[in-house]
């Protein structure tokens, strides 16, 4: 990797991180690309050569931040993987990352570009991983083989999106425990039967 | 009852429905009350005697449209009436009361109580009948006696306000046949094991 690509890199990163500071802090609609450019220490040249608007900006900040593919877990069991990613992706949505997600939202409402960026970063970029999750599992024993992630998936990510949008429960290890052995592992097992 | 209650309880419901008309043509922010006083051919004191803010007045309309008590649907089987009453519950997020709910969600992210309310007419104020549907199915031995509808009621509920939501996928009746006979079954059962 060559000086400038790292340099590329860094600054990409910086702008993102600016980006989600401002998020935080303003607010969507009221962050504009020059608050971005001082917040990062660049130029405005610099963010107007590589993004053309707010929305493409903010969407390729979510995507470095939120876009990246994810390794599942690996414990030996596919409670234990669940139980860990779970415990994982629950962490994320009670912190941070949750608070500019939500904050996002709003915005969403009004651009339909924004708001698949945000679905296809939280949820289609995790689905490989929860595949790869059930092949080991099928592998073990526990659920057939050719076991679908695709309910899975869509169930534990609209019950923590759900418990976090309405604040309407904590996100927490009674919650986790609850969704895998009430929730997720009764609907794997039901392909059993 | 008087015609006086009468004349008050029309003029209610021609309140709220001016409020959702307007909702519905320009959103939260920009709906003002002397605008709902026009639409709804009332005096401006009419309705500053009633209600006394803005946040206020959308709230008792929120109550007044979604809160009220459900009568579950009775079929003769817990299947038939997961399945009836989750075929209402999904045309209804697909419709106009659907397009209101999602429409308000921008003004709920930034006001608490207006959020609370909405989760209590859309949640808490359909619990009831939840419960009772279990309790008609233990009756007839589909399920365990105490039956908790927490669970259940959790799920399809996250199930589909997060297909509303995102517009990740219909509302449809494979949708509603898939969430019965591969989630809400599974889960309910599990319990009798």
């Amino acid at each position: 990797m060559s000086t400038t690509t790292t340099t590329r890199s860094d600054r990409r990163a910086a702008i993102c991180d600016a980006v989600f500071e401002l998020l935080g802090e303003v607010g969507y609609d009221r962050m504009s690309m020059d608050a971005v450019a001082a917040r990062a220490r660049a130029s405005k040249a610099t963010i107007y050569r590589g993004w053309s608007s707010k929305p493409e900006l903010v969407m390729d900040a979510i995507e470095h931040r939120f876009g990246g593919v994810t390794q599942p877990p690996d414990t030996g069991s596919l409670r234990g993987d669940l139980y860990a990613q779970l415990s994982t992706l629950c962490a994320a949505a009670s912190g941070e990352d949750g608070a500019i997600f939500t904050g996002l939202l709003t915005a969403a409402m009004h651009n339909t570009d924004l708001a698949q960026c945000m679905y296809r970063c939280a949820y289609e970029s995790k689905h490989d991983m929860y595949e790869a999750m059930l092949i080991r599992a099928a592998r073990r024993g526990e659920v057939p083989e050719g076991t679908s992630a695709d309910l899975l998936h869509e169930v534990l990510h609209a019950m923590v999106t759900s418990r976090r949008m309405w604040q309407s429960g904590p996100l927490d290890e009674a919650f986790v425990t609850r969704l895998v052995d009430g929730v997720l592992l009764p609907i794997l097992r039901q392909g059993q039967g």
